[in-house]
């Protein structure tokens, strides 16, 4: 399991590159294979699968890795932050095969991480992630943890906040957020980190307008500490109480 | 900014280790300053400062920088979590410097990416980061957020779970997790993450023992799906329940 980081090849970590180079089997949904440096695909079987295809991709690597094939499954971010880990992990127990392949997970630069180095520095406190999509997790859950996460005071990170069929979650979740905090906290919105069409900029809560983000944006709110820095948001750790800085 | 990763050299992106090669001036905590592959520092002023010499070594990074050298502040795993992207900018904005350097953060593999690696796939679901340390927050805040990160059934990341100051942190967030979960919930132990020395275990909630943490530990409780296969950590997304797996 091989996470790719945000898209660009110099967030690609070395021992995630080398373990595409040495696979004899590339398995992937073909927004992340196209993530992948071409020169690592070159002779190697590539099985590309699309969107909803996550049980079908997991099976087929399972199958060529079950014969003994070195197969490398890839993710966008890290493979195990809402990535494909998982579940050849749950499929690979649920036909008793856990310990007939050597599995194994290289960590990525997740798509949270990508998002907030842009930002500046809104996660150097404690933070939550919150996957709005309802697919797999009924949405009464999924609000009810933007809810409390939001009492608690934790920077929240929004994965993916909007999609045509559920247009309507990330207003419903900003509105939830917007009990327990200010209408000025900060709001970031990474659209295509490091790939091509970037987008990135700061709004408040009160100005922040669901119609800006899709799949492929992270939104992350402040805590009620964050604020802005220039252009940047910034959410201190504190030292700013303890030290005269 | 420039985050190292868990320690490997193979964790380092590229982008990260352009970035050190370009610098003039490379500032950091010894302990930080050790991950970074020898041959990078060859030539560069180097500013080594100790653990809590945070603001100092802000302080003199700043000043590097407004004096025109080219100058990376490292931090291991990403610099923007729990690591000091904020305080400099928070610094930069104490003495309306924001605009007169040319600030930038370079994301990294966080420690909480590199222990969930380590552990399998723990946080395939949503999770929420809390550092236990009160050096900077108070302990009723970090308490808080435990208890309503645990009620809303997040997977918990615990950061600086246990130092011999404050030792009995991690028994008492341990024991408030324990309101809301069962005594079998896995809970994974990741000390040293790809260093020399790496320690890796699956426990149970009932069965944690808290004296096995220290300041180089991740603690990561499950939600209340999360179980074991084989070895490993694993919090399912929910496709089990979507399609026969």
């Amino acid at each position: 399991m091989v996470g790719l980081g945000p898209g660009d090849a110099g967030l690609l970590a070395p021992m995630a590159r080398r373990a595409i180079e040495r696979a004899r089997v590339v398995v992937g949904y073909g927004t992340y294979l196209d993530l992948v440096p071409r020169e690592l695909l070159a002779g190697k079987d590539v099985i590309e699968t699309g969107m909803t295809g996550e049980v079908e991709r997991c099976e087929r690597a399972m199958a060529e890795a079950l014969a003994g094939r070195d197969t490398v499954v890839v993710s966008g971010g890290d493979a195990g932050v809402y990535g494909m880990a998982g579940l050849v992990l749950e499929m690979l127990a649920a036909r008793g095969c856990v310990g007939e392949v050597e599995f194994s997970v290289i960590p990525g630069i997740a798509a949270l991480l990508g998002a907030a180095a842009l930002l500046g520095a809104p996660l150097t406190h404690d933070f939550a992630s919150v996957s709005l999509s309802d697919l797999l997790t009924p949405w009464e859950v999924i609000e009810r943890r933007v809810d409390l996460a939001a009492q608690a005071d934790f920077v929240l990170v929004l994965y993916n906040p909007r999609s045509k069929r559920r247009a309507g979650h990330l207003a419903k979740a900003v509105e939830t957020i917007g009990k327990w905090r200010g209408p000025d906290t900060p709001v970031g919105v990474v659209r295509r980190a490091y790939r091509p069409g970037q987008e990135v900029f700061v709004t408040s809560l009160a100005g922040f307008d669901p119609g800006c983000a899709d799949m492929l944006t992270i939104v992350i709110v402040g805590n009620s500490a964050t604020r802005t820095a220039g252009t940047w948001m910034l959410t201190p750790r504190g030292y700013g109480r303890k030290y005269r800085l």
